[in-house]
């Protein structure tokens, strides 16, 4: 956090006020003081409360307003009713950060005094965290601005993860349990209903802490999602690891997140689109928390998947074995060179594979597991290490522990050590690992879930593309009423995507000499601006084989679109080429309230219609984007040749969706687009727009 | 354990000898004299090794033969190349049971030296656990036979689990974690090597306990898997639950189990569909061993899925209830009566939606939380409760701990509570919580999975119908050479299952003849024992529309399949009806060699061959069962009637599939086969098998 950023003062104050000070100190609005003094703030201490003279032995004042100085912080902790007026004393002295724990705004749909108190500080320059909220903690200076109970304690879990979280009883209490397991922090910040300050201000604000190895956020929500991606956008240009814990991802729970913080919601699917896109660490539990906080707070990043696994017991080796493989982990046979190296170590009923199995015997050779360690992090092998020690106590287990530390210490290659034991034989081993730094898990699985993450956080995508150059006006605007699948597909055109062969025939003439140029079979389409759904209607005549047929289907399709709606405006027949013998896949985009423009690619037919196996991206999608999308569909094979069919050409289709991405941008008021099917040939021979729909806001 | 089942001289000894014995009681042959005495074992406990008079005050000797009474059990800490001589020891006096600790046999690949004890010990009547195991405790009578360090403690977590491991290692360490969550346990029990005795023998005896609620299994592989089969009958019949770790699935870790102790590991799916059609919890990481331990552990069971939410973080609360979805629970909206009652006991800007948001003000009323619990023991809206408290401390989480330990201790609805809170604040807490069974988490995902593997019990699945009478004598017995399609669909026609019309012709004119009977349009196809694969060999013609198209093709598809296979012995020309309009499906059967036979079932082209959507299960299957199966595949909606198709016979093909696993166990010298396709017609209207393939053994 360096001085300069607009927090400073909030982070680092110099004077605190609290008003509504309580001399009950295990209360909300009483510990906020308790904390402050067994933390040693070296500021000056206001409690503002008439009713006390002293509290705690720190003189108390009646109100803001007879303070020596205007403190750089208000806490304030009184009842909802009294806010504003604290707020409006705020406002009239100055004072530049107020902190409201006071619950009974927005949560409890009182959204109209959380709107007041808002306006009274954006009036009077006070910024507010809060209400509703449970404050924060600046653990890089050791200041408590926060009631929490999770802070009164001796320990102070300093290091490297910036913690933003919506929820103050869940951001405090995951906080708490994570240091337990080690993890240290710098920052927590809890903003509650966010009536000014939100997770996003905060977490741009503590990305610019060089200190920061991890910015772990809890979100119920945003309200804009261009903020957010812009900050996914700063973090990612930073190679900052962001991991978010966003809840609300059931019906029940969105219906719950509502009434919790007022804060929207947004399509579960999309907020994995995003976070796929920008690299996010996607987590959902409390545990998770834990987890993240201890892999990336240490400063051990990974340059592959390949993991070495040593075991003290066969059965918990091959659990993690398992789990990496599960999680996409590779757990490779080791070289007959190196298994020779590490039979040295190892007694003849354990195992040289991986997982080497050193069994507890490797506690009878003092050099053994120190030599092993070594081993593993110095072979090229592997890029990742994972002890899996069970119950080994007293001195051997101890020596093991110093081993390991002392091997995480001077090693580069991230470590998840499993210890199987539990608290009477083993708590001071895992408190001492993690007083060292090691991450120490008590189940295999989560363990390798802590290397994967690191895996994956190095497999991340670059960073997206910007918005392209817009070349030409936009097509859309300006014109009315719905467009025609002709109308459509030229639009799709100007922007470069291919579309079949085909003329807006006006007469049955036309038709038979646009069809004999185009060669035989041919498409005919009726074209009316009126009826979209064509199929349904009845207006369509696919593979018609010759004029002959051409001239008893014209007139039929036209009586059909004329039963089928009434006065429906006729632009004409499209006459169309038939494109045969490609896999069919759907392209579409639609805007996201929340995120806006979202790509859309999945194949046709059984895929999408009853797998719903579609991708998602926010556009613009460039064609390498476009690739990891197919690479995430359950019908890739089909592309890839599958079932003795030729290999598609995807190179193709990446270039039609990029293309697609950007017409959308450039159309301020596209509303969907469906480009379905879409004919992906052999390789080689393109794709091509068969049929499309353009909904208009 | 009754005192009449046959290893109840090995659980409760009267008499101990420990050959190998140690002075030094940190030693594997040196512990297990330290626990019976720290375990106030009654009986008689004689230590032999000729170094020593007297190990730790109790008088040793000099040898198995010189001790004044024959041992009921020996344990065994020698090294690999003594046992032998111990075991001729043990089979000349007639000790029962002989429990061997010592490591370097069929492990290191020394399964000579291992086969030779069982010789010796089935010789002489000795059964034998281990070697390269760790013993067992029976908590149920405090007697420990084992070293390991785990159970070196004063605590003695008893209760209702019996845990059976094939890894010492693994299964103590795991057993000491669980205990210091809460679990309690009535035997732990490691095999290792089984030699003789293994996890099933001691499965089923334990299960003859009325006092065990879980039988808890770790597997690396078994040998025999009708021994497996008939344990799984037999707990299934007595509805109690059976948790299995199996590990090895991954191809490394198969591997590594396979130097680990030796033993098979089957195919992947076929586990699976074993577990799902006994009911079987399936589990895989430490974690799952403690948590199904404390959940199965309590005398709790549901009725239903429906979880009822109390938290003191909205934020938590939401957590819970996106993971309760995850796991296929609801968490059901209240009645308005229901929610008008709850809001007694919270603050305005709490929630009485489910999750019920009590926010920590909860503790300012003391009746408040007692209350809520209480309303939802007693609610016919909701089957499980799933409380959820944050960082609540002192006196207040005091009284909540109390108030949850007592909802539990009168209620009969399951309950998997969640705090989340650190060590320093809340050990105490989670301590009182499990001192009392309240299965407490520190996590909302753990605590709402505890309470999915309750609901998903409950919904385990009849007991597996037997096998059914042999109607008449196999019809692949006897016969030698492939069978053509014309010989499989007919052998499936006398089984009952429906094929198409067909006759098997010598003729064109018979063919022209035959064709006329079905009507066309027809499938000619060239039967020939030496060609298998039709389709590929040109010799199979679809939709022969007429007399004229069949003179053409007969000839054509003859000549091919002499070029195809010169010399092939070409049985006829099958002329089959043609079935259009259904939905193809796959059904296949194969010979799993631990399980036996196994019966596939899927939709046919992409979900088959690109998704792998298949479902087993192992024969024989009833028709409920197959469409549990069908339940499975992601292709479901297909037979359902999606995409604008009328709804299949999903009945004719559950008939279908019941009759093909009768087929295949009445013939024992099927290896496999393959129904593919099956039609499965409009509601109604039947399925029918297309073509089919049967190899023989």
């Amino acid at each position: 956090m360096g001085d300069t950023t607009e927090f400073v003062r909030l982070f680092s104050p110099r004077s605190i006020a609290i008003v509504g000070a309580s001399s009950n100190l295990e209360s909300i609005s009483g510990r906020p003081l308790k904390l402050l003094k067994r933390y040693g703030f070296k500021g000056s201490i206001y409690p503002v409360n008439p009713k006390y003279e002293f509290i705690d032995g720190v003189r108390c004042y009646s109100s803001l307003g007879v303070l020596p100085e205007v403190p750089d912080v208000v806490m304030v902790g009184v009842r909802a009713s009294m806010v504003p007026e604290v707020v409006e004393d705020c406002a009239r002295l100055g004072v530049g950060f107020a902190i409201i724990f006071s619950s009974g705004f927005a949560e409890s749909s009182d959204a109209e005094a959380q709107e007041r108190i808002v306006r009274i500080a954006r009036a009077g320059g006070v910024r507010i965290l809060g209400p509703n909220c449970q404050g924060l903690v600046n653990l890089a200076k050791g200041i408590p601005l926060s009631f929490s109970a999770s802070l009164d304690t001796d320990r102070r879990p300093f290091g490297h993860v910036a913690y933003v979280s919506q929820s103050g009883a869940f951001g405090f209490a995951s906080f708490a349990m994570a240091a337990d397991a080690g993890a240290g922090f710098r920052y927590v910040v809890t903003t509650g209903n966010q009536a000014d300050l939100d997770v996003v201000d905060f977490a741009r604000a503590l990305s610019e802490d060089p200190e920061v190895r991890l910015l772990l956020l809890y979100l119920e929500g945003i309200r804009d999602g261009d903020r957010f991606l812009d900050l996914l956008r700063l973090t990612r240009s930073k190679d900052l690891p962001v991991a978010v814990l966003k809840v609300g991802k059931s019906e029940v729970a969105r219906e719950a997140a509502k009434s919790h913080t007022a804060a929207l919601t947004g399509d579960e699917r999309v907020w994995e689109a995003v976070f796929s896109q920008y690299g996010v660490i996607p987590l959902s539990d409390a545990d998770d928390v834990t987890d993240v906080a201890r892999m990336f707070g240490a400063p051990k990043r990974t340059r592959g998947n390949r993991v070495g696994i040593l075991s003290t017991s066969g059965g918990a080796g091959i659990i993690a074995a398992d789990a990496c493989d599960a999680l996409g982990l590779s757990v490779p046979g080791l070289s007959e060179k190196m298994r020779e190296e590490v039979r040295h170590f190892i007694p003849v009923f354990g195992s040289s594979l991986n997982p080497v199995d050193m069994t507890a015997q490797v506690i009878n050779d003092p050099q053994g597991f120190r030599k092993l360690l070594a081993l593993m992090e110095e072979s090229p092998e592997i890029d990742m290490i994972l002890p899996v020690l069970s119950m080994i106590t007293g001195d051997s287990g101890l020596k093991m522990a110093m081993d390991l530390a002392d091997a995480f210490e001077i090693g580069k290659k991230p470590m998840a050590c499993c210890w199987l034991i539990d608290d009477e034989h083993g708590r001071e081993f895992r408190e001492y690992l993690s007083s060292r730094g090691v991450p120490v898990f008590s189940s295999p699985r989560r363990a390798a879930l802590g290397l994967a993450r690191l895996a994956r956080w190095e497999q991340r995508p670059g960073l997206p593309p910007g918005k392209p150059q817009a070349v030409f006006s936009p097509r859309l605007t300006g014109k009315s009423g719905d467009l025609t699948e002709a109308d459509a597909k030229a639009i799709l055109a100007s922007y470069g995507v291919p579309i079949t062969r085909e003329r807006l025939c006006k007469s049955l003439a036309e038709s038979t000499a646009v069809a004999e140029e185009l060669g035989y079979p041919v498409a005919l389409k009726v074209m009316s601006p009126d009826i979209l759904h064509k199929t349904e209607a009845g207006i369509v005549a696919l593979r018609v084989r010759d004029e002959e047929e051409l001239r008893n289907t014209y007139g039929r399709i036209l009586e059909k679109a004329a039963k089928a709606k009434p006065g429906a405006r006729i632009k004409g027949v499209l006459v169309q080429e038939m494109v045969s013998g490609g896999q069919e896949c759907i392209v579409g985009v639609r805007r996201d309230p929340l995120f806006g423009l979202v790509v859309a690619v999945g194949l046709g037919g059984v895929f999408v219609e009853v797998l719903k196996d579609v991708s998602l991206r926010l556009a613009p999608v460039d064609r390498e984007t476009v690739l990891e999308m197919l690479g995430e569909l359950r019908g890739l094979p089909l592309l890839e040749g599958a079932r003795g069919n030729p290999p598609r050409d995807i190179e193709a289709l990446a270039s039609l969706v990029e293309a697609v991405s950007h017409m959308a941008l450039n159309e301020p008021d596209l509303l969907e687009l469906d480009v379905n099917p879409v004919m992906v040939l052999e390789e080689g021979h393109g794709a091509v727009a068969v049929d499309a729909l353009i909904i208009r806001k």
